[in-house]
């Protein structure tokens, strides 16, 4: 049995359909972020990001970077056990802490990615709670399909930020019956914000609990950068918080927030939290120096909104089509993974901007995409740039703008 | 519904069965390691980590935190993306450059955790080849038997360690289908060594795929730290290879090591390793450094293996039950989740030592251990306080001595 040519004929259904990936290798350099080198090859060029989810740039603040050469002197490079056995450090003890605080609940629990933490909490709660039915925006990332699946609970999918259509299948359930209702707050391709309140609403009225992922929102809105629902003051509402450190947070790791009894059964239980080795404390410490900076300080937040609007408002003056929303991501719509790719490859080789073609499974086919976002550390010479390559490139493939086809 | 009453039904259960976990919080010290701070309340005391798997302490050599330092001065603290999203940076690049190498395979994937590896790589081979069938060692780790199941591919379980029964099974199914054998090399809570080119020889035979967790193997094994495969000199026949980044070279992150195509495959199609961001380059880089130090120096592989049989030796002569192996994982057999959590706290309480005792899910019950993992950087005296410690309080519990049992 030839098991390369098995794998062989699915690489190239993928490269026929203009989905194979190509990833760009980069060395992004501390304190000239967004500006990166590119290796090509042998060579090497220079190239300004635009599709990084360092939201704030915290991945190369001072702070950040600071507290993890500290834990680094300090305490090592590794944990050296999973968290049960000889790697639970105090940086770990006090993120979590820090975590709980941030969104107001009991206790937090560290995994080590976004991920792993709504695979295994999902998966722990749905699949423990006897009887547990969940509720899933159409909508939601993989982790949390990955999760609800391997939970093996009952599962129903609700029309994407639609209390309506969540409302009328809560309605259909047996009240006994324990039930999750799973969504995120920005959703991360689209950028569109779930009514948050107003799925609370329904939940509570069924007496169902609420999982939101703030992966998107976590750092990047409300007062202390707790994410969409501490801007909406409503973090209370929510059972679960789940969160990242690898995005607006600029380190890596994933976490919960919740009651204290709900993160002490998840870390009993789940296998995704018990059986793998716990983060460096230095990666704890630097998360851990990055919140505490983004709970205090609101310059980076104000900042990328502003950027934010800025980039939309020159894309929207010289017809980019972009997808309507209310956060920090600025979809630019190509609809194939072809001219994705394309615009993306002249972006890169004639101007040296690189933002990577979004194609399927990431969104569906025919929505392919650049997805653009802007940072606090774009400068204004930078969006000029960017917007200049994006219109030349954009008259001479006579894509059609979005001016025309209005 | 009150659902943190439900958790608690199951906690409750959990602490009655005397499996409910409370997690030691240390502090370990760079160039101090074994020795550690443990925090108890509002207290701090000395202790000695026994059961860390920083299993030759890498996790606080000069050449793995002086390239996490550079690293992060030069690169900042996150990758800032998902691999295909502008968080493949040159440090990834070159570590799977490495890995390939060290495994001598053509490619390497790397992923957030070892866990993260098992659980996609097994997940999405075993998923998608059309009608393939896992045959998976009983005894295989959690992440294991996660990606198979998460697979949905037809599974049989084989005895453990057993040829025989391997070839049995194989012999049973179609052979037309794509087959797929997953072990372990080194099983990490019995110790016990796997007959790997036994094994290779049944799927040979049935012309089935060998996937081989290193976890417990890399880096301790091997003239260049390649493993229990590499020191028999059959790396060439397994299939896959899987390894940790976090026991012995002392960092954190997983990673298989394969074909190009089968490396592509995984990368191509595997969620948990698509929708994820990267690793930090930091931890990239002190990985390599790790691996590229290991490949170069036998001495921590020697220092260790004496160390190993040092422990074991002493600990026979008093009389204490360890489950016999060849690896370096020593298993003292205590026989009762109540026992070994009593023989932990007095351990930590009396004489500043500290080993976790390891109760069900990580091993069944009736086998609960403690599980002690001596490293070069155990010293003479560490090793006397240890034996002293264990075999007054085995004396003083009227645990049966070994010899008596006998
Ligand atoms: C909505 C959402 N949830 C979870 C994750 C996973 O988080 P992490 O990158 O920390 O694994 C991502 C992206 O990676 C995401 O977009
Ligand atoms: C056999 C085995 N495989 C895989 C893993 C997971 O590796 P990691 O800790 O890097 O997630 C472990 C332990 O954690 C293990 O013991």
């Amino acid at each position: 049995m030839d098991y390369d040519a098995l794998c062989e004929v699915q690489l190239d259904e993928l490269r026929k359909a203009g989905n194979y990936r190509v990833f760009a290798e980069l060395e992004r350099k501390r304190g000239a972020y967004p500006h990166a080198t590119r290796f090509v090859e042998d060579a090497t060029e220079q190239v300004t990001v635009w599709c990084s989810n360092d939201y704030l740039g915290m991945g190369q603040h001072p702070a950040v970077v600071g507290a993890m050469h500290e834990a680094l002197d300090a305490f090592g490079a590794g944990a050296g056990g999973t968290r049960n056995i000889s790697g639970t450090t105090h940086s770990h003890v006090l993120l979590e802490r820090e975590l709980a605080d941030l969104h107001g609940k009991e206790a937090a629990l560290l995994f080590t990615s976004g991920y792993v933490s709504n695979w295994a909490a999902l998966g722990t709660l749905a699949g423990r709670l006897p009887g547990c039915v969940v509720l899933s925006d159409e909508g939601n990332h993989a982790s949390m399909i990955e999760g609800i699946r391997h939970s093996r609970a009952e599962r129903q999918i609700f029309r994407h930020n639609s209390p309506e259509d969540l409302d009328r299948r809560l309605s259909a359930l047996d009240p006994a019956r324990p039930k999750l209702v799973a969504f995120e707050s920005v959703y991360s391709m689209d950028g569109d914000i779930a009514p948050i309140a107003e799925l609370c609403d329904v939940a509570d009225k069924h007496g169902a609990m609420t999982y939101l992922d703030e992966v998107h929102g976590v750092g990047l809105y409300g007062p202390r950068g707790g994410g969409v629902a501490e801007r909406e003051g409503i973090m209370h509402r929510l059972t679960v918080i789940e969160g990242t450190l690898g995005k607006a947070f600029g380190v890596v790791g994933g976490y919960i927030a919740a009651s204290a009894s709900i993160c002490d059964f998840v870390r009993s239980f789940a296998s995704g939290f018990i059986f793998t080795t716990a983060l460096p404390p230095a990666v704890a410490a630097g998360a851990l120096a990055s919140i505490r900076h983004l709970k205090a300080s609101g310059v980076e937040r104000a900042r990328h909104q502003e950027r934010v609007a800025k980039v939309r408002r020159r894309l929207e003056a010289v017809g980019i089509p972009m997808m309507d929303n209310d956060s920090h991501i600025i979809p630019v719509m190509v609809g194939s993974a072809h001219h994705a790719k394309l615009i993306s490859d002249r972006l890169l080789a004639e101007h040296g901007i690189y933002v990577q073609p979004i194609n399927y499974p990431t969104v569906a086919k025919g929505t392919e995409r650049l997805r653009i976002t802007p940072s606090p550390v774009h400068s204004d010479d930078d969006v000029d740039r960017l917007v200049r390559a994006l219109s030349d490139i954009w008259s001479e493939c006579a894509l059609a703008r979005r001016a025309m086809a209005a």
